[in-house]
């Protein structure tokens, strides 16, 4: 069977979906590789490495004789117009914001998989890729932060004083908190977090922070993910909130409810009590943002409210892929992985009996297996209706 | 007397010579402070702050009222020139490079101390903004390295496999690249270094970084600064670093001799045979940089070898001013410390006979007493004969 690894388009994604350790991971499954030229340069593989492992360069993939295609983020619809009936399909689908793509896939009979819907459960961790991804994120966003406060992370003791360790904040202690937490704790930095999970005192206290219990209820869904606070209650989280973020000088927010917009959680208000020079990241900018304002990609100078100063708020945008190297590495790896799950002789052939197969599986045979992404899609014409 | 805090005008200049805190330590002195409008803005001090510590705001500096004028980048000569007789300076001179407000220092009679003159004895290590201001520039060469890396500097073990830590190379490790041990270090990377003087390998050990051992002679010149290498030493040294070179993920270079153009320590071809993704970053940039080719302010995509991909050669600029708030700090206790020292009942008088005094002194009564400046200027016109 022929697996196509994609070069992605999307402007500003610089991962790739294989690297040369993964195509002979792939070939040693039984599949023929082909790759589009050029696909690992911003990772670091020319397409010579790719050679070099196994695969075949082409300048442009043939999609209708795929059996396998492999990709980093959702594909748009006419590529799944492409591809082959039967074929399969593994990377990012964002379900919940792709709508036209995952109506494509099922169209076309295409088993696609996103890696967003693989169970959390141990033996699927290796094909994690929100996991792995979140790992770069959380912590790139710390050196985000670092680069643009004006002064040092770490406690210094010099012959000209003593200088202070930067306060940092986090809120949202997932995957990506805990990263951030961990790295600037390296930093030097002094670390306080919070998150509404139950879970999550203890392991923000293993990574080095400080854990800030809020008098709020906690609260925790499914598979270890965060749920949505009710708007009285997210009210009163940013109340509780409100005199820890002034008091840092590093504010990083990670909280993201998937397939939801991310929750707010700090207002202008907050960011404006802030001290002059201080930095606020927001990690979940793409998806709604946790602070007031933030925007994807920008960097905002917010006046504080003594108007002293500003505070520099950062929008991240496509925090993964400013680390494509190692981003690619782990996302390869996921891809493979999940591969291998469904290889057998040489052949991809799903097992749906398999919990983390049919977990991950966005369409099969013309149907969008996938609960809520299936429910959104029958919902569609109806509101569009009602308008 | 009254002491004046110039708003600094060089473009890429953040710093300011006084915050609220010294502004303080200055009036205790018995001085009268006066701060030009918005100098501490980018430092995170409003005038208000100054205000309130003391100090009277003013919208301009009248120059030729002042006893005391204290700056952080060497002053244009026009500056020195409105400058009242007898009056005191305190800031960076950068002597070597800034002969004609030497010039000006001296016609006008100002008695002008440079801070990069401090003898480097304990007693005036408090004055010492070479090494406060190398302290923050090292710290950040490894955020601006970090930045740029595709991958992480950490080790990480993963459910998608073992990411192995980044390789750092430090070469120099004087106060910035020692400090850019410790931070590399604190990131996680693992961490090298080379320096040609002999007491450097317990440093940099005591960092946590590996001495690498080259089969050199060591070179020590006064003051602990490392002195110039002939020719052929240099051209050795670059070859023994060669294999080095070629192994590390990121190269930060902090090499330099005081007064001189900084040595060459890696050549386009050293680069070249890094592997593709690789980053060098080069401190000493604006002072002739240790890595050819190397432009202040740039990063410049160098091809490698083998035709896969690029490294990144980035030359820093103003790196102690991207951390204005505590770069000023330190720098403005620096300026502060070594007033108090030849301050009595409110007066600024110095004290010759003391040898931190004399040593930090550039100009005086019409004097340049700095030897090789003094030597500097005289060789001037003679050379300009010359061609």
């Amino acid at each position: 069977m022929k697996a196509g690894i994609a070069r992605e388009r999307l402007d500003g994604e610089r991962r790739v979906a294989a690297t040369p350790d993964t195509v002979k991971q792939l070939a040693g499954l039984g599949l023929e590789v082909e790759v589009e030229s050029g696909a690992g340069l911003a990772s670091g593989h020319s397409d010579q490495d790719y050679a070099a492992a196994g695969a075949t360069v082409v300048q442009s993939l043939d999609l209708g004789s795929l059996d396998v295609y492999c990709h980093v983020r959702p594909m748009e619809p006419s590529t799944a117009e492409a591809l082959r009936r039967g074929s399969v399909t593994v990377g990012l689908g964002s379900p919940a914001s792709e709508l036209p793509t995952v109506q494509a896939l099922a169209s076309g009979g295409i088993t696609s998989f996103a890696l967003e819907l693989v169970p959390r459960i141990s033996r699927a961790q290796s094909m994690d890729a929100l996991t792995s991804q979140a790992l770069v994120a959380g912590y790139r966003c710390v050196l985000e932060a670092a680069m643009r406060l004006p002064r040092f992370f770490p406690l210094y003791m010099t012959a000209a004083g003593t200088i202070p360790p930067a306060r940092v904040l986090i809120l949202g202690a997932g995957v990506a908190g805990l990263q951030a937490i961990g790295t600037a704790k390296r930093l030097g930095a002094r670390v306080s977090a919070n998150d509404i999970r139950p879970a999550s005192a203890d392991e923000v206290a293993s990574m080095g922070g400080t854990f800030i219990k809020l008098d709020l209820e906690t609260a925790e869904a499914s598979g270890g993910y965060a749920r949505e606070l009710s708007a009285d209650r997210g009210a009163l989280q940013r109340a509780l909130l409100a005199p820890h973020v002034a008091q840092a000088d590093v504010l990083i927010t990670t909280a993201a409810v998937p397939g939801r917009r991310a929750p707010l959680l700090v207002t202008r208000e907050m960011v404006q009590g802030m001290r002059p020079g201080s930095v606020v990241v927001d990690l979940a900018a793409e998806s709604g943002g946790n602070v007031e304002g933030s925007i994807p990609g920008q960097d905002l100078p917010i006046p504080t409210g003594d108007g002293h100063g500003t505070v520099t708020l950062v929008g991240i945008k496509d925090a993964a892929s400013a680390m494509p190297a190692d981003a690619s590495r782990l996302f390869a790896k996921n891809v493979a992985n999940l591969l291998a799950l469904m290889t057998r002789d040489g052949t991809v052939s799903p097992d749906f009996s398999d919990e983390v197969v049919a977990g991950t599986c966005l369409t099969h045979h013309g149907d969008v297996r996938h609960m809520p992404t299936a429910e959104a899609l029958a919902a569609q014409p109806r509101s569009e209706g009602a308008r």
